[in-house]
């Protein structure tokens, strides 16, 4: 007789019909007349129910706490005695079946009692890497071992103890997380007992006891069942005493309830509701009479509930004949058992779940997202801190080709935080080389471009918590006129919040003086900015060195910064430290292809990859902005971090093929980052950069870059090709 | 008196209103009677008329053939006497108004006759490189040396001869081509007469002349505007001989007419239709009777059409008095003169128009896409060969992180032609880093990722031929089952079409086995093939050397292949020729890291963007695939090409932010490349493939590695760290 279990593609649908399991190659089908003298017993087989929460919690339990490993993890299946005739002899595996996540809430464990409902079964996973693993698992000695456990604590009295352990179950498994599929076989392993156990008897309980017996029956069993240190306890006896009581007690009173006089019938939480048959938790307890109480007659209560009380009618007596086995007790001596569950076919076969067709698309995706980056945990990168990178918030000024390929690198990075700001609509030239937008964005004079990047990164992860600020950055040398003043006050204003809002600030804007102010903001509230700016065929990577705190002690190249730990080489440069003279407005008379991206296609995607690999490797440096600058190391070097050296800057050559790292000091004239500049800014605040914006030269004269020009006139200075690179739009 | 002309959001919006134009400041406004005996004549001035045309071929007139140059460009405008009441004086100015792309269609030239409906005229652009420019522009002085030009044509008698560029005109312009909006300003030199000239008449043909004389001039005024050498000559005389006929007669005839007798009146195709006053046109031959005909009084015929004849109501003869202007004749004395158009609300001002939101989105998606390219070559990399690019016909195998990249990065080089070969659906892991999809192609199963990449590239740029063939590529060490054959046969001579059919193929697939008989391919067709490979921090980018064409002479390292322009350092190498083993089959029992792109996420968009930047010097260098590999160079160094060197191998280390440029010489062992697999698969096609597939001992035992390993089991490879690039999902 087939078992029908749950469907191949449904994960939880319960079958209507039921099957009966005898003894594996035996199988007459006969279903004796109930009422028959003697027959062979049967038992209807557990049915396997795993809801997707499972699967869930057992994905992320693989990608985060198992990973690579295949060590065995005991988990927990759930069942009832039979109270819902459409769902008999469910083996119910949920959420809570597996360990919970590290640092999660707690799971229930096997030992946690009292809920009637949810009476726990201990199992066993085998989760394998490989499909080939799961197919190639030796299924017969997998049974064979947890047999021989459950025999062991029938041996040992251990499963009197803790009666659940008889109902022990199996399960092997493989996770395909990137289909969302899983393969599954479950084995309930019951020991065979040859010669078969027969049946004198089998009837509802309500035919063999009269009324005021059934009455205390179902008292006896209501106390145990209302009791929370028995509640879920599912195997137990009833003790009629001599004095006319019945009295529910645990199985490991077997012997002294016998002492006490009077007699006791076994009884167990039956999950089954056939009328003919009990279920299969009673064959271990079968065998657990044979071995442990020695007995060869017993009468068996299954006890099925209606409404939370004992059922009399659906609930059987069975009086069984048990055979004498000598051979079990010889030493080392370990029944056969049968167990392994047949799938919808009839099958002995594993069963497979499709779960991506089911999923919701927001929670499938949001958890494919993490798939890469948490299988870089098991083996290559197992310090990846995706806690932090899912919690760092970017700001990313400028949202076009570099914009658009650091925010896409970002995503892939499990970075869930991104701000976009930009003043500009998406033109018809944008989207062949700024990869957020579509044509569709372009129509109708074009999509305001932080609005159509934010939903752009929320059609890749739609998690993530992508936004956009439409607005400009005020700039040295764009003069404003007193009817603009308000307008420029609020933007830099809202600036400063920005950047005080967010942790890394990504400089990637298409001007050299729309980078002052960011710059600026930056070093004054110590936040890590990481800039990015295109030549035609070159390009430069950075990240600025920390703000002057304490605004003293701070010097250029040689004089080393008190207590810092960018000591050994003062403190890191910003992108203007290399300048002698403050930014002006570059945007004026410009030539078409001066305005626009007029940069080899291939240089904007490398700039923006090494930019976000280099906020990834600060990110998981314990100093972050006060990392100091590693130098270049050679290829054939192994580096101590697992995530790579920490370079200041990075400067390539997409003509050469070739790219290098450069090591740049703060300039103690620097227009942007000085201490100079910075404590003008906290002591005049934004009237500081107003008179910036309209009058340039001012910021020449506050650093003595002025004096210092006029001084060092014939000088040559020590890598002054920064011109060369034209920024990007 | 207000001018009103197209209104600044609409390119050729004809206004309904009119405007007559007195001598510029003076301006009484007073349209005297038509009647009145003598007074002021006024002139109804040009309005310019833009067909969308103009401007699209003025933005890739300014893209591909003037590029930074800012000289006057010759156009034309066109005109025809007033046969439209709706569009009275406009100069319209359209496609062939300028010059014809380089290599495509020619354009009509001033010179061109004919045209009866299409008179032209002859004009000068300026069209500025910045809107900076173009609002400095000395527009007086334009003015004037045009009207210095029609005065020495005037002086000279060109202007007799040639009559129509009496109506010279000026355009000066800038284009915003990433806007796609337009600023100009036209000016229609008008000499001015001072003290003005009055006019004793103005009336109707019909109530000047009879019926008799009225058919006479229909007669003479149909013979010149039928016939091709005169039909388009804008101002002519009517010949009223002493006989009584009436004869059309160019205007240089002046003095030989009156010399045969008779009364001669000067004519002009009138583009005003107002019936109390002459068009523009007239100003300049009023000019032209002062200063050469050195009359006092003139009849004018202002020659309007209706249905193709002339209108004899609403043509008017008007009779003038001309001042006497002795200053005239000094030498080196040039006249005055006024022309600038006003725009729509009356002012001497330019003009913008938007054409983004009137352009269909297909053309104006497809055009943009070009523009930074075409910018590229204005300064940069004038020797950028788009037309090849974008000829070029890319397979890329693969359409995973790598191959997305590719696609986006071809894109962006003009590359218009891109077909993908993948075996894969959309899974929800794949977005965030496979920048062709979004979380909508991961629905239901997930979208075949052939096809959501290539409409993934039409939304990029509408006009690109991309395609996708869904198909899984035969790897050796797959073993091809009998009911497989047909397919796999099928497989491989697909495969083998599509790298006929293509340029370039770029190897971009997840396994190092599948890259096998893509390298067979393309060695055996001789077809550029551009490799990429990831490891987690590592990459991979090459080109495969030339194919054993000649079957002989090939060999490693050492010997000089024959005749070879590889012959320095022999065939380059493909991606087996380091390996000492056959390509096996390596996803077998892989564990979900080992199946996933466990990368660093920075690493596909920096190799993909290399590879994209490989190929495109490669198309770039004269001898293709057959180009000798440039070794490293300094970054001090310049290169020789403006696209850079052309390496053989890149080598990449993201955790050093590091790179090296590597040669490697074809091996003459090499599984894939070699003149013995090559051979091989000539002389037994598909069944050659078949084997491999089953056997892949077979390649070792066929090219003798089987032999070299066995002897040199102790050697230690040249660099055998290939291992390490673990390919890309």
């Amino acid at each position: 007789m087939g078992i029908t279990g749950p469907s191949e593609s449904g994960p939880s649908t319960p079958s209507g019909s039921h099957g009966l399991d005898v003894e594996e190659a035996t199988g007459d089908g006969a279903v004796k007349e109930r009422t028959s003298s003697s027959s062979k017993l049967m038992f209807a087989p557990w049915q396997s129910a795993v809801d997707e929460g499972f699967w869930h919690r057992l994905a992320s339990f693989k990608l985060e706490t198992q990973r690579l490993a295949e060590h065995p993890v005991a988990i927990s299946g759930f069942f009832a005695p039979c109270s819902h005739p459409q769902i008999p002899s469910h083996l119910q595996l949920m959420e809570e079946s597996l360990p919970a996540d590290p640092g999660g809430q707690s799971t229930v464990s096997f030992a946690v009692q009292g809920n009637r409902n949810k009476c726990p079964v201990p199992g066993t996973l085998y989760n394998s890497n490989t499909l080939e693993g799961f197919t190639g698992l030796d299924t017969p000695s997998l049974l064979k071992s947890t047999t021989q456990q459950i025999w062991e604590d029938i041996q040992s009295g251990r499963a009197e103890e803790t009666s659940n352990l008889l109902n022990r179950f199996l399960l092997i498994s493989f996770a395909d997380l990137k289909k969302w599929s899983f393969s599954y076989w479950f084995a309930f392993p019951a020991i065979v007992i040859t010669p078969p156990v027969t049946k004198s008897s089998c009837r509802p309980v309500s035919e063999i006891f009269d009324e005021k017996e059934s009455s205390a029956i179902r008292e006896a069993c209501s106390e145990w069942r209302g009791t929370p240190a028995t509640a879920s306890s599912s195997f137990f006896l009833l003790h009629f005493t001599s004095e006319g009581a019945v009295i529910a007690r645990p199985i490991k009173d077997w012997k002294l309830a016998h002492e006490e006089g009077g007699t006791v019938i076994a009884a167990f939480y039956d999950p089954c509701n056939i009328s003919t048959n009990p279920g299969w938790p009673l064959r271990n307890l079968l065998a657990l009479g044979v071995a442990r109480w020695e007995v060869n007659e017993l009468r068996v209560l299954c006890y099925r509930e209606k409404r939370g009380f004992i059922d009399l009618q659906l609930s059987l007596i069975v009086d069984v004949q048990l055979p004498e086995l000598p051979d079990w007790k010889a030493p080392g001596f370990v029944p056969k058992s049968v167990g392994w569950e047949l799938n919808s076919r009839g099958k002995a076969r594993p069963r497979i779940v499709h779960l991506a067709a089911t999923m919701d698309p927001q929670r499938a995706a949001n958890e494919a997202a993490d798939l890469n980056l948490k299988l870089m945990r098991w083996r290559l990168l197992p310090s990846l801190d995706l806690p932090t990178l899912s919690t760092t918030k970017c700001l990313l000024l400028g949202a076009g080709t570099l914009g658009c390929q650091v925010a896409r690198g970002l995503l892939a990075w499990g970075i869930r935080h991104i701000t976009f700001v930009d003043y500009g609509k998406v033109a018809m030239s944008n989207p062949c080389r700024q990869s957020l937008y579509n044509v569709e964005d372009c129509l109708s004079g074009g999509r305001l471009k932080v609005d159509a990047a934010a939903d752009s990164l929320k059609r890749i992860i739609p998690g993530v918590e992508a936004s956009g600020v439409f607005m400009s950055i005020p700039m040295p040398g764009h003069s404003v006129s007193p009817g603009e003043l308000d307008q420029v006050l609020a933007d830099s204003s809202r600036l400063k919040a920005l950047v005080d809002e967010h942790d890394v600030v990504f400089l990637l804007t298409d001007t050299r003086e729309s980078r002052w102010l960011p710059t600026l903001l930056c070093a004054e509230a110590n936040k890590v900015a990481i800039n990015a700016a295109l030549g035609f065929d070159t390009y430069l990577v950075m990240r600025h060195g920390a703000g002057p705190v304490g605004i003293q002690g701070e010097s250029s190249v040689t004089t080393e910064a008190e207590g810092s730990v960018q000591a050994r080489s003062g403190r890191l440069g910003c992108y203007f430290c290399n300048d002698v003279v403050a930014p002006l407005d570059s945007t004026a008379n410009r030539t078409l292809d001066q305005q626009c991206t007029v940069t080899r296609p291939g240089l904007a995607p490398i700039a923006a990859a090494l930019a976000v690999e280099l906020a990834v490797n600060l990110l998981h440096h314990p100093l972050r902005i006060n990392a100091p600058a590693d130098p270049a190391v050679s290829i054939t070097d192994t580096t101590a971090e697992p995530l790579g050296i920490l370079p200041h800057q990075v400067r390539g050559f997409v003509a050469h093929f070739s790219q290098m790292v450069v090591v740049g000091s703060a300039f103690d004239k620097c227009t942007a980052c000085s201490s100079t500049v910075v404590e003008e800014f906290r002591r005049r605040g934004m009237e500081f950069v107003i008179e910036v914006l309209n009058r340039p030269n001012y910021l020449e004269d506050l650093t003595g870059l002025t004096e210092m020009v006029a001084a060092t006139q014939d000088m040559s200075l020590d890598w002054d090709d920064e011109g060369e690179f034209a920024d990007e739009v």
